[in-house]
């Protein structure tokens, strides 16, 4: 520890406090004033990798003597604005006294203010688990045995002895074991008066079994845990391993969304800071033991009772958990350093399971289609199927997956961040004060919304109360494709993605500065920020949906056919995301609506098969052998879908089942409607689901 | 760290300096003054773990105000004397002023004196190598490929294509590799420009390959390291593994000599500290971890180039570096927690070489009988030979092996350290000043002797200035083997180690004390002590070697013959020990005196063997299996043994090889003495054999 009281003035380091955390602490020489937050552990988003473009992290120096904190604070106790810090203000502006804290660095003492929409609040964690009953075929079992005590006449060592126990007891007669179990084996032997439970992993049937843990007495509980690494979320499951059941599940934001909220801006942190990659890999390692511990207490199991453990996540997470660096996967041809699949002690990757415990990563099928796509199709198991199943889950890129049992095809599109809010003027993470639903009513282009955290719609009563603590901070993924949709069908926008600029003069929702058009959600007031979607807002979400339609569409024409039988959303974004507004928005091909239904944490389902199941592991490594991969970014046929996939879908468009549901507007501007008897149906629908 | 000005006075910690070694620091509440030392890394002795009886940690505390450090030093700034202090002071007595560092706590600030004698200085060490040469059938190779670069129209993973490329050069087309390696391998392919070497390790040629390194271009270099970690001192060799011929040798002391000389004191230790065991266990791996420092340098290598090792050492050490806790070794039935051959990643056991370096432990062959002696075996092979031969390892515990290829039998024998020069009044560890050779004038009684460091013979010119600085400071295991053995020879003492008593009248040399009896070697002088042997050093030279004698009768009764045809004696005190000596002591059996030889350094071979050659491995594996072993501690004819090898060997006594050489003395008083043509003719022997 660093004294404070005794150190001289001259070596005296300026003391920040973060309000209205209050966490306070001294500023280090040559650290921006986002890294100091970051060490002392106060709240201030970012998403850009420090890099001062994405503007998350703005903050103001509160200007004063404080008497409390015996300190003089003053803006003038930070560095000069930076050249991107310049650049940022110029193009997207920055309010009087805002600077960026990623650029600014700390010369003097200062009381910092983190403004609500800077900070990085805890998220909603949405990954839970349905858990699903699921098959087992376990590799790791618990064999009572009565241990020979040592004989001066007969010597020989603990482990021998054991072994030979366990031979009788299983037949098994070529017992190997790892260190830490010969470390703890005196022990354990000699606490359970040679009455041991030896517990044994056996990857293959063919392996020799592999001593992993030795209890006193007799004590079969097995417990196991599955892992969804996710780039925002990271979800753990207590499996007990002799039925699949989940005893508990947690879910925690992923730490390393302090490095970068994307894939990409963390593969950038890791090329541009010395030990970057490893500190994502210290967060990430670090987080799942947390969440050990989490779900542990929670079932009340110790986590050195964990015997085995499985893991998923996308390419870049399951780089950054096994300790590689992920920067090749930046830039193409974006190649895996390791997509095999791999069994190894989970002590290799500093998890504080039994000593011996193992984990297993799943293997990931290409360069953006990681171990998390690979689990989907495992819970999926679209290769059991006749009907042909297109399977996407959506993220910074989405993973998309076609076939049945002929043929499986699998490909990544670089959707960007747009569908989950991010990048979009008033975007924000799926967190409470996000907007989630939207409605505008097409005569009065008032919108009508849902924030999440509160129960009534924005015109019901009791909303402005309900939304009192957490404020409407902004709009989160699905808020944005309903509101797009909306405005589409309302015609705010043509087909083209085009404001139509003549209702500036009609609707004071539709407003005009310079040569820009928005459309207000909600107007500012009571010191909140007006929430409003741009015209950038739209072009970008027309971009992600439709490189996310194309990437459907080269994989359909790569198989050979028009239209797929069912579609499938995967993950916390196919939870939340309306069907419906899906198909208007083309976000994915024309499908029966009925036939386009949510997977479900299907990732996390896929995990724990493979925890729980020898034959699972195998179906899955040999499934990802057999996946045709095809590379959208040397596809020539990638570029000309995604360009006939920015429209939206309109009346003359091929989209016949979702023109049963709706009138879709005619090309030009006119304005079309989802019947209220629509919603009301699909309202039923979805309380029947539940 | 603890900030030390501006502490205030009441929190102050006492200051402590040592000296001559100048070592300053502060004491901690709690911590016993060695505590301190050992802490701050001052250099004191200390062989029975802290218990307060070997006295071999005495010191003084200097009295007066000391300027340069800034305190005041007073004896009453130590603990008063401990139970276990008074009771030493009482039976072994401790001069004025002296205080035992294990006991006395500092109270306030000391300036401690650590006298010559007390101080720990670093041994010689005389394990070094003789580098035979060996039989190679490697584990390892080196595998230069060339790998295809990675394309976004094929994607694969960097593994998968090394995997490829690696199959193609050795038609293996299942290759595993550890974490390290995978994430130590874009970097290894692409500064290799794909063309990379692979290394490969297979324990069996049935195993998979396990690759173990990625090196760019064509690097066919391998080097492993050997390693003996004896309870006294550690030997390392760094082999080339492509001819297994060293590249470099080094040893030093090991440190856990610092927790207790002998074996009994380290478990004693680990019992009575809660961290006792893993401190000793952190002490080794850090000094094997220097010695593959030292030898890499001298042969111009890295550490991190060393890709496989191989360890042996007897069942504490074995435990200690394994990381077990050696405690069950210290008690009846004394059972090995493992006494298997292990193959492990080398950072599992701390060892900071190549990131997935592997590591083999030969194994032990039963609780007292441990890995070195199994590598003694291997590099003696007895089992390859028609004749008989009894190979004797000894040290506190002696490792006795008989046999040839019929039949291999092994036991240990308790012969405690006197052999070894501990536990007798004047001994010391082989270290310069100690006394080695010693011959007696059986006329005037007088003691010629040969110190370690000195070149000439103490009655020879240049004598006193060769031992100026090191002084002569005790008398070394084989010291005091010659020592007794002349003794005997000039009829200082009977057969059954009498002393004769009338001999105290005749000559300086026999002094009488009270009832106590002993012959004066070295006169005090010059602030040294009187160098001398005493009638209880006498019994315990005695003890020792009746144990290794009945042990050695033991195992040929069990076999069923009365001679050997061969005595092998292995390790430093093989090499340094007279057989000639041995013979007349009796510590062994009768055998013609040129079939009694020095094995040298059998174990450190055996090691390198193993290292090197994977039917190495296998041949010890069998043979450990197929050896038969004997405790002696509940064979009641080792008792009977045991009482009647007490005797040195007399004129009517069976040693019939032995009168060959030498006259024996009679029964009862006479007495005998080496012919000088004898010790000539054997010096020149010995001078040939170099």
């Amino acid at each position: 520890m660093t004294g404070s009281g005794n150190d001289s003035e001259n070596t005296r380091r300026p003391k920040v406090v973060f309000l209205p955390d209050g966490v306070r602490g001294e500023a280090r020489a040559g650290e921006t004033l986002l890294g100091t937050a970051r060490r002392l552990g106060a709240d201030i988003d970012s998403a850009c990798g420090g890099r001062g473009i994405c503007g998350r992290c703005q903050v103001s120096v509160m200007e004063g003597t404080f008497a409390k904190e015996g300190i003089t604070s003053s803006p003038d106790h930070l560095s000069p604005p930076t050249e991107a810090e310049q650049k940022y203000a110029r193009i997207r502006g920055l309010a009087p006294g805002r600077r960026l804290s990623c650029q600014a660095r700390v010369t003097g003492d200062v009381v910092i203010d983190v403004p609500v929409e800077s900070r990085l609040h805890r998220q909603l964690v949405r990954k839970m688990d349905e858990s699903l009953p699921i098959a087992v075929d376990p590799l790791i079992r618990a064999v009572a045995v009565e241990v020979a005590p040592p004989d001066l006449h007969e010597p020989s060592s603990d482990f021998a002895r054991l072994a030979l126990a366990v031979e009788e007891e299983t037949g098994e007669d070529t017992l190997s074991a790892d260190l830490p179990v010969l470390t703890g084996l005196q022990r354990g032997l000699r606490a359970g008066s040679w009455q041991v439970t030896a517990v044994l992993h056996q990857r293959h049937e063919r392996d020799a079994p592999r001593l992993i843990d030795v209890r006193p007495g007799f004590d079969e509980r097995l417990y196991g845990l599955a892992v969804d690494i996710g780039s925002t979320t990271i979800a753990a499951h207590l499996v007990d391993l002799h039925d699949g059941s989940v005893l508990a599940s947690a879910g925690c934001m992923n730490p390393q969304i302090r490095f970068g909220e994307d894939l990409m801006s963390r593969v950038s942190w890791a090329m541009m800071n010395e030990n970057g990659a490893q500190e994502m890999t210290t967060a990430v390692r670090a987080a799942i033991n947390d969440l050990a511990r989490t779900v542990c207490e929670r079932a009340r199991v110790r986590p050195e009772q964990i015997l085995d453990s499985a893991f998923v996540g996308n390419p870049v997470m399951h780089h950054l958990f096994l300790g590689i660096d992920p920067r090749e996967l930046g830039q193409a041809p974006f190649p895996l350093a390791v997509a095999e699949a791999l069994e190894l002690p989970a002590r290799e990757l500093d998890l504080a399971f039994a000593p011996a415990a193992r984990a297993y990563i799943l293997p990931c099928i290409a360069g953006h289609v990681g171990a998390d796509a690979a689990a989907v199709i495992l819970a999926e198991a679209p290769h059991e199927r006749e009907d042909i199943s297109l399977i996407v889950d959506v993220g910074t890129n989405a993973e998309i997956v076609l076939g049945n049992r002929e043929r499986l095809l699998a490909c990544s599109s670089p959707t960007g961040p747009a569908l989950e809010g991010a990048q979009i003027s008033c975007g924000q993470r799926a967190a409470p004060g996000a907007i989630e639903r939207v409605r505008i009513d097409p005569e009065t282009f008032r919108a009508r919304y849902k924030v999440i955290g509160a129960e009534p719609w924005s015109d019901e009563p009791g909303f402005e109360e309900a939304v009192k603590t957490t404020g409407v901070t902004g709009i989160c993924g699905s808020g944005i494709i309903e509101a797009i949709a909306e405005m589409y069908l309302a015609g705010i926008i043509d087909e083209s993605g085009r404001f139509n600029a003549a209702l500036a003069e009609r609707t004071p929702f539709v407003k005009k500065r310079g040569r820009d058009l928005s459309y207000v959600l909600r107007p500012a007031g009571d010191g909140m920020r007006e929430i409003a979607i741009t015209q950038e807002d739209v072009r970008a979400v027309q971009l992600a949906k439709a490189a996310l339609h194309a990437g459907c569409k080269l994989l359909m024409e790569a198989y050979g056919i028009e239209t797929v039988d069912r579609i499938r959303l995967a993950g916390a974004f196919g939870a939340h995301i309306d069907p419906l507004y899906a198909l208007i928005l083309g976000m994915i091909p024309d499908c029966p609506l009925e036939n386009v239904t949510a997977a479900g944490n299907a990732a996390g389902t896929g995990a724990r098969m493979a925890l729980c199941s020898r034959e699972a592991r195998d179906t899955v490594e040999a499934l990802v052998k057999r996946i045709e991969k095809i590379e959208t970014a040397v596809e020539p046929r990638f570029q000309e879908h995604f360009v006939a996939a920015m429209a939206f879908p309109h009346a003359s468009d091929p989209y016949p089942n979702l023109r049963r549901h709706i009138r879709l507007p005619e090309p030009g501007s006119s304005r079309a409607q989802i019947p209220e008897k629509e919603h009301r149906r699909r309202r039923r629908q979805r309380q029947r689901q539940r």
